[in-house]
């Protein structure tokens, strides 16, 4: 398979493949949310499961056409929190294969997600978001992590985040993904343990643990990114300024990035939970529909189509 | 005085005063300082010392038309930490009020500057990085600390950064700048204890200790510069969207930022060392010519012209 580039292609891969990926909404009552799944239905590659507002959705007339790939689930509850329950056990049944919030709070799903007994994320799994992003500046599709839910990553949390990372990559068909792992500045230090860390994890990528992948830093994201900065600076990566992945210190740098290239660049971006036993995708508020669209497409791929 | 919004009206405001500003130069040998320098000695606000690779810079024709304005040290000895040293003492001796980094090691130059004895960080101040960046998305100019040499600011070395920035709002025309303290999310959290510090930070400019300033935080980098995303998230700011200044938690955030719009953002940058006597103007290895011109023009506004 080539490798995919851009959203366009992604989403022409998705269309390509027979299979319909069966998405848990939880309380997807907001525009936004409905806009994007719509497309996911239209595009063929999504049957929907609607837990929680079903009312109001049900007065969308759009959704009528897709009426065979809908179904709304008698809620067990009343509140928005038995909707997010419900949906977490339509997964844990085998019955759904993406978990997608809507117009409900991130605590409240996150809480039933987490449930030790009845949520996703299996014991020891690392849970870290991933994003996907499409920016006109760059020639190919960028991966970054994490921007939402880990705040400080210890070594092996970096390691899970190198892991899946690298497994989306090939999802991707990028054969050989190129992982920088991000610092301000080129030089290992002391008075930053993470970069001290980084030389661990290079090697254990050079070792095999993960398949193919180069893994290399400290980079910062401009010697990650542009081959001329690299070569002004004097310095020599492995990845030549072509980084597929961005593997962010901290919540704080991830975070900056993720709303600097939003913000200022007109980038698109997807994203989503990874560790659970499917991908979870938690769109923020002010997220805009196609925003949530991609992610329910990067989301398919989390789930190996 | 109106405020100066871009880097153009930056540089009529410094023309349109009679000062010329004393720059000295350590090690200015390379093309793109003997540029910036060169600009600023035909923009009219500059005279300028050369401390180290003296010979090679004479040998430069384009600068024999600013003779008059030009002086030569002859160097006390033969490294360019010789050269750093003897800068910092024309500083010292109040020959000088803006320092240069040229072809020189960042940490030699470092090294002389915050020498206990002989250098110019005095005892108890705060040495912090503020860049000053134009960007083609924003209307503004946009502050923003620290990019380069705090790693994990304490809440006094924060507090300084507020105190600089704001000193140096108010010296661009800037009557009552807006400052964010920046974050990956909108709320406090014991978490990220700097979030926590915030909310003591806030009262204190509310107090008025830095003059005429707002403070909020914690914001995240869009809603600190758009009022759209700020009111989809439905969150009462008074900086309303509209941040001069961006404070961020970390190094590795703000340097993540500063990368970001430098390389995808086609921004203009300019930065100094705050808290020493004079503006230390420190480029690194691959900013352009203009980046440092604009340097300069920043650091004569941090000499109160």
């Amino acid at each position: 398979m080539n490798s995919i580039q851009n959203f366009s292609a992604l989403v022409d891969h998705l269309k390509a493949n027979e299979k319909k990926l069966r998405i848990a909404v939880v309380c997807g009552s907001d525009e936004s949310t409905l806009t994007a799944v719509e497309r996911a239905l239209s595009e063929g590659f999504a049957e929907v499961i609607f837990s929680g507002h079903t009312e109001r959705i049900q007065q969308r007339e759009s959704l009528a056409q897709y009426a065979d790939l809908i179904t709304y689930v008698v809620p067990t509850g009343e509140t928005d929190a038995d909707a997010a329950k419900d949906a977490v056990q339509l997964v844990r049944n085998g019955e759904a294969d993406i978990l997608m919030k809507g117009l409900v709070n991130t605590d409240v799903l996150l809480r039933a997600v987490l449930n030790k007994e009845e949520g996703l994320l299996p014991r020891g799994k690392v849970l870290t978001h991933v994003t996907l992003a499409q920016l006109p500046q760059l020639d190919h599709l960028l991966f970054f992590t994490d921007v939402a839910v880990m705040p400080y990553p210890t070594q092996e949390q970096r390691a899970a985040q190198i892991e899946y990372t690298t497994n989306l990559c090939h999802a991707m068909g990028i054969e050989c993904p190129k992982i920088s792992l991000i610092h301000c500045s080129e030089k290992v230090s002391d008075k930053f343990p993470h970069t001290v860390g980084y030389a661990e994890l290079k090697e254990r990528a050079a070792a095999g643990e993960w398949g193919k992948v180069i893994v290399d830093g400290p980079l910062d994201v401009r010697t990650s990114l542009d081959a001329e900065t690299l070569h002004t600076k004097g310095i020599v990566s492995p990845l030549e300024g072509k980084a597929d992945v961005l593997v962010f210190p901290d919540i704080e740098a991830g975070n900056a990035f993720y709303k600097t290239i939003t913000l200022l660049c007109g980038g698109d971006v997807a994203g989503m939970l990874c560790g659970t036993v499917c991908p979870v995708v938690l769109p923020s508020r002010g997220d805009s529909a196609s925003d949530k669209f991609y992610s329910l497409a990067f989301a398919a791929i989390g789930c190996g189509v």
